[in-house]
């Protein structure tokens, strides 16, 4: 593979780039650029409304529930959801430049079709009926290509020129929403290697946050992130090798569902460093509301994808679980017991990432629900994993998080970054800081082995560890969820992500974690106090900042997510806490 | 670990050889030693039968399921089963070597444990109580050790000398099956190394076929093959990475099942190659009849071993898919569709193996079932992965098993054999012949995910290709299992295991596969004839014997199983069908 001679990337990088925005109707563009951040921090709301029609708006705020049950029943038609959406995804790509591929015509052509369905069969096509999708720039799609933000890739299928495959082949996951009956119209954009917290590329450049156009819309699945919180889609795909769903939904204000390995399909999606096979990357939805996620998880699932996807399991949607967790979560007097990690012990987090782990524990609390800073007193009684005081801040008393995180920077290094490195000498172009990769020797087969071994042994000791709360519980079942940063700061400012720990364990361990919007940074109550700056507890752990750069003025109106955690393959139960949480939060006086 | 001087590990295995028949009380051991094998072929059935009592007999040679229908309703003591087995085992151990652990006195013990619960609750204790079970040596059971045929591993724990887990950890499935009031009793040969098609090793010397002693017991679960066609057990666990539990379950015509990885509990076992897990070896049941390898599997299942095990899925027995079957083998006239692979295109079958795929083939036909020789026909015009004379030898036409065999062995030397030898460098023991591992260099991580990415290709095109049958079908639905050779010979001349691609393409696609017993080789029927002998169809595939060294006077009464396969993760409809292919071929007149 010969390197491109220098200043022939930038110009294959500029014409897809330009290729992009041309694909924006002429009515849709903005003639005026936006005012800088420091005068228009949020172009959520109200700012992005002023492009649309009222019809328009009562449309893409909508949540996916909503909309399905209107195109399913033939009360919206779907040509008229698709327009009021693309319309909307190509004002959010001149705001905050989060689309990678534009197919709005394709789609009209799609929802056009799911009508005529509609009139002649009298029924919808499935579950998605009518509902647009959109997609992270990993899936492929029919008559678009997937550049995963690698310039190298432009006009190749996944860097590989001439290769049949290219613009035809479609990714599961993509028939699947096909059958459903949804409506493919965009793809978003992505940090080139996946491996980012932060969402740049030489194509289409930074991606920023809506919510304060300072900071960064998080990672990989940053292009999601930013569409969704612009309602430039109701829902759509990402997925999770560290945080790359539930990164993103934090930071944009959403939702986000990191599902275990084996449930939904990744069969043909490209891929970093694919093969890797100690951590595996994961597909999962995110959307505008909890019941939007369980609504495109549910579908997925009545595809039956093991049947096509030789990595998923046949487990279908479980009711009954569902059903069961619905019942406790109405039980008198409340029984369910959550467990909160305030502080990993890596990366101390920020002043309004803490209140907001203290107000949804403080809130469970007072419903009448067991959490952990009552519970787990007889752990602090026995040695702990870090040196400090449990009970004023840790409550999660688990293993070790400095070894989950250790065990997936060597997962992430494997192949000492020669597949991310040999995808960007492609193009000649440069990696982009805030890529986490740097080269190094490979590992052979007995040093990854050893890896697996110490990462089955760290499951296990977690999964005893999460056992053994069962003996501290009013209701004799272990703990049903673990509340959790989904990082140490707010939506980043750009060049500060600095610990990805509060995700990646969860990968680690695979399991299930859905992330829930609960609030903002605020520049007059969010201020670093002498104490919260104290630093970390362990800041030689590694060469990455450690230190917070907290900043409460360029913070301000930053969203801030939370992880709802449960055990392996409890996508069920977690998606029902979830939006049980996150219902009693929103009616909280 | 410094390596033993030259004669101190012979002196080391001796002392362990003995100290192993030193366990067998005064009253079982076998005064004067057996005839040769060319006197005596057979030593099952009248011959072990000679050395017990009338009602030891009685009581060995019923089934899992038997016993626990007397054990668990109080008709039998667990202390009489115990013993009888207890009886049976010693001298099976002394006939074929097929032993690697004796505590018959921790077994009474627990058999009268047991039996006072009963007394004292009116009730089992589970649904195994009572029922003694064997264990391959890879499983750790407290006040035993573990050696895995290793001399080096005597008298540590997994070859760590003061490891305070020696003798004291148990694995989760030991755990579980106390739980379900199982009575473990003997722990069985495998070869050093586990990575062998027969079993002998440096400690106890070669386990050979009860059947036909000139023949092998075959490996790796080659002691719980004997040791149950002797009925010395009447169920235990073996492992199976690459056949491991159906070669041996196929070499002594009893009954064994493959699971897909995720079902059953690995967690705490010793292995070869630990955290290699591009292939997982699983942990399955072996018995003497289909109805037992249910009996197990779903007996474990109730145990919850996900919460358990970080491995295991949350699938628990699904009685639907069972009554789903149940019903479909019943319905008239006969609905389902089998496909039948007489030949893989790199090991052609000897007769007796060739036989019994023919026999049961035209069983099924005639039983009114579609099986693949009409079924396939369409394909027969497309393309096929060899160019031979498909309509002969072919019925089930899948992507080549070539490719299956050769990521297989891959995988198998990813390490370079470095594991492996590392372990047979702690005592300075030689490597036996029969052991395929070869010293080579390791697979870097780049290497690894190439592998890795092939696998999941080729398990794609096999799901691929096995949907499509259903366009054949008459029932509608894809074929319903695929029957097969376990092996291209029966119960092999040791030394002659030849391939092993019959069941290690099995583990490349995690299919769920179960053996049931169908004929033994015989000198007059199972001749070689001209065109039998015609050599094989890929013989520059690898370095390996495929020209079968058949003789059908040596292999006479060796036993021949097939396999039966399912899709992965379909144990429920596989163990259902086994159950109605083995019923029906029984009860041929």
């Amino acid at each position: 593979m010969a390197t491109q001679a220098p200043g022939r990337w930038q110009a294959i990088a500029q014409t897809k780039q330009q290729a992009i925005i041309d694909l924006i109707p002429e009515k849709w563009r903005i003639s005026t650029p936006l005012p800088a951040p420091a005068e228009l921090r949020d172009c959520t709301g109200d700012y992005i409304q002023q492009y649309l029609t009222p019809r328009e708006v009562e449309i893409t705020e909508a949540d996916a529930v909503s909309i399905t049950q209107q195109t399913t029943t033939g009360a919206w038609t779907s040509v008229e959801v698709t327009e009021a959406f693309c319309h909307r995804a190509a004002v959010a790509h001149q705001m905050v430049n989060c689309l990678h591929e534009i197919f709005f015509d394709e789609a009209l052509a799609a929802a056009k079709a799911l009508d005529a369905y509609f009139v002649t069969h009298g029924k919808p096509l499935g579950p998605l009926h009518g509902l647009p999708v959109s997609l992270k720039d990993q899936f492929h799609i029919k008559g678009v290509e997937t550049t995963m933000g690698y310039v190298g890739w432009i006009g190749t299928f996944e860097g590989k020129k001439n290769d049949p495959r290219a613009r035809t082949f479609e990714s599961e996951l993509v028939k699947e929403l096909r059958g459903l009956g949804a409506v493919l119209f965009c793809k978003t954009s992505v940090p080139a290697t996946l491996m980012a917290g932060e969402t740049a590329n030489n194509i289409i450049g930074y991606t920023s946050n809506p919510k304060n156009r300072h900071l960064s819309s998080g990672g990989s699945s940053g292009g999601e992130g930013a569409l969704i919180a612009l309602r430039g889609s109701p829902a759509g795909f990402g997925t999770d090798i560290g945080g790359s769903i539930r990164v993103p939904a934090s930071f944009n204000g959403i939702f986000g569902l990191r599902p275990s390995g084996g449930r939904l399909p990744y069969e043909g999606v490209a891929n970093s460093m694919d093969g890797q096979n100690t951590i595996l990357s994961v597909v999962g939805p995110m959307a505008t509301t909890a019941r939007s996620l369980k609504l495109l998880f549910k579908s997925i699932l009545e595809q039956d994808p093991w049947n096509h996807d030789p990595l998923v399991h046949e487990i279908p949607w479980r009711s009954s679980v569902e059903s069961k967790f619905l019942s406790i979560v109405n039980e008198s007097p409340p029984s369910l017991t959550f467990a909160f990690l305030h502080h990993d012990g890596v990366g101390r987090p920020d002043p309004p990432v803490s209140r907001a782990v203290r107000s949804i524990e403080e809130m469970l609390r007072r419903q009448g629900h067991q959490v952990s800073k009552y519970l787990l007193f007889d752990i602090y009684a026995t040695p702990c994993w870090m040196n400090v005081d449990v009970k004023k801040i840790i409550d999660w008393c688990p293993p070790s998080h400095n070894i989950a995180h250790a065990i997936a920077k060597e997962a992430f290094h494997m192949d000492g970054g020669e597949d991310v490195l040999n995808d960007l000498a492609l193009s000649g172009e440069p990696q982009l800081p805030q890529c986490f990769v740097v080269k190094a020797a490979h590992m052979t087969a007995l040093q990854i082995s050893d890896l697996n071994i110490r990462k089955r042994l760290y499951q296990k000791a977690y999964l005893d560890y999460w056992n053994s709360t069962s003996e501290l519980t009013r209701s004799g079942r272990p703990v049903d969820a673990l509340i959790c940063p989904t990082a140490p700061h707010a939506a980043v400012i750009p060049g500060c992500f600095r610990h990805v720990g509060y995700t990646s364990f969860v990968n680690v361990l695979d399991l299930t974690s859905a992330v829930f919007p609960v609030t903002h940074a605020d520049k007059d109550s969010d201020l670093l106090t002498p104490t919260a700056s104290a630093g970390n507890l362990n800041n030689q752990h590694e060469n990455m900042t450690l230190d917070s750069d907290y900043n409460a003025s360029i913070y301000d109106g930053a969203p801030v997510g939370l992880q709802l955690i449960g055990r392996r393959l409890e996508e069920e139960k977690v998606l029902c806490l979830t939006e049980y949480v996150s219902r009693l939060w929103n009616e909280l006086p």
